[in-house]
């Protein structure tokens, strides 16, 4: 890894710990982590044992740095690197390459994967989305890339902004579903358990098959009887019926749209 | 299987596929299926290579009969068998066992997945919901669904009411937002593939840990200007801004309703 010279990281959230973890499990200790905040600094030290600073000193002398903080401090990181000589990347997904641009060297490293600090994942199959200002520097980017993920893409700011557009239906909004069949279960003293090999076979078959051809279920089937049943059923959660009635009405649109309602 | 005497299937849909399969994998090749269309009693003759009949005198004969028919159907295909002897069970999530109360043994197997006739599962791990009018079937009931699944539940009409509702949930309307995901993807030549990863750690994450903890993205940390800017790029997806901002909404109003809007 001294090919890529000193590694800093800067950031205390889920990312910057998931990173961390992985250039450890890569055999890459000699990286710091840059944390203001001495709390966490102090938390990430215990839980990580990895090397914590809190002054922008060492991180000015890195030669490829991770910014891997909230969207909205990115700037405010970055006006603290406008003599930095290496390489600097952030990590957001939504956020222009081009908030870098007093930083000579600049790029985005954007993992598409939900990360918790709590769970380990196999980074190996998290997509890496990476873009840099110079040819040099995307090779180089790709290359660390390539150690961490079997999975880099080159992609612009707008194709990263799509994609973590896309991300918010397939990762939130997925959850948000869950969420919402976990409270109906919990409230009749069922289990969410019995419906994981359900969730399993739907993304399974999803992606395999396309979305549109492994669709099932009342709306698809355009069984109103059962949809109004279901309606009624959700009468005592208003928020939650809301929600059945657009998504239901979504499909029904789709594929039953020249049948009288 | 002699210990369950002849079994009869009724339907040509995705369920009576399915079920056929699996017996067949099961070894068991002496059950008849009744479908009333010829056509497709022919085609699933071709694809199935099993005894299709369309005469009620062979399903009368028979000792166990699963009704795999639309809800719709239900009551109308039990009118046919108000002399039938054996046990006969429908497979539906919504409709309640009372259907068949005219039949003297009756009950209910309700296979809790996803299925498609073009694809086969992994049977084993489909949760088998079961219920039937007297302890004696419901002992048989269970013996048979154990055959073909590990995961075998009683629960009753209420209890498997709530549990349809709650896989729309996980299933349909998980789907949905693949189905966006791609739409949104696909104009802008980009791959769905490329969420794969995402979308399954998303489910493994929320049955291990639960969906509330699973949770990431600018909704869960009230990332307002995240928000905004996704909306804005749906301005010209009017259905699919509707989705993205209830979806929000309802996870901001969870976790950020005391915080100013």
């Amino acid at each position: 890894m001294m090919h890529f010279g000193k590694i800093a990281i800067i950031g205390a959230g889920n990312v910057s710990y998931t990173l961390c973890n992985v250039l450890k499990n890569k055999g890459i200790s000699s990286f710091c982590v840059f944390v203001r905040n001495e709390i966490e600094a102090e938390k990430m030290r215990q839980k990580l044992s990895v090397n914590v600073v809190s002054d922008y000193e060492n991180i000015l002398k890195s030669d490829f740095l991770i910014i891997a903080v909230n969207d909205d401090s990115i700037s405010e990181v970055a006006s603290h690197l406008v003599d930095y000589k290496g390489l600097a990347v952030h990590t957001s997904g939504t956020k222009s390459s081009e908030l870098l641009n007093r930083i000579d060297r600049h790029g985005v490293v954007y993992p598409l994967q939900t990360m918790s600090k709590e769970r380990e994942i196999s980074f190996n199959e998290v997509p890496l989305l990476i873009h840099a200002n110079s040819k040099d520097d995307l090779a180089k980017l790709r290359e660390f890339a390539e150690i961490l993920s079997s999975l880099v893409f080159e992609c612009d700011d707008e194709q990263r902004k799509t994609l973590h557009l896309a991300a918010v239906f397939v990762s939130n909004f997925t959850n948000v579903m869950l969420d919402i069949a976990d409270k109906l279960l919990k409230n009749n003293n069922l289990p969410l358990s019995i419906m994981q090999p359900l969730g399993k076979e739907m993304i399974d078959k999803s992606f395999e098959i396309s979305p549109e051809k492994a669709l099932t279920g009342p709306a698809r089937r355009g069984d109103r009887a059962t949809i109004e049943a279901h309606e009624e059923m959700l009468a005592k959660y208003p928020k939650e019926q809301e929600i059945y009635k657009i998504l239901t009405n979504y499909i029904l649109e789709k594929y039953h749209k020249n049948e009288k309602l």
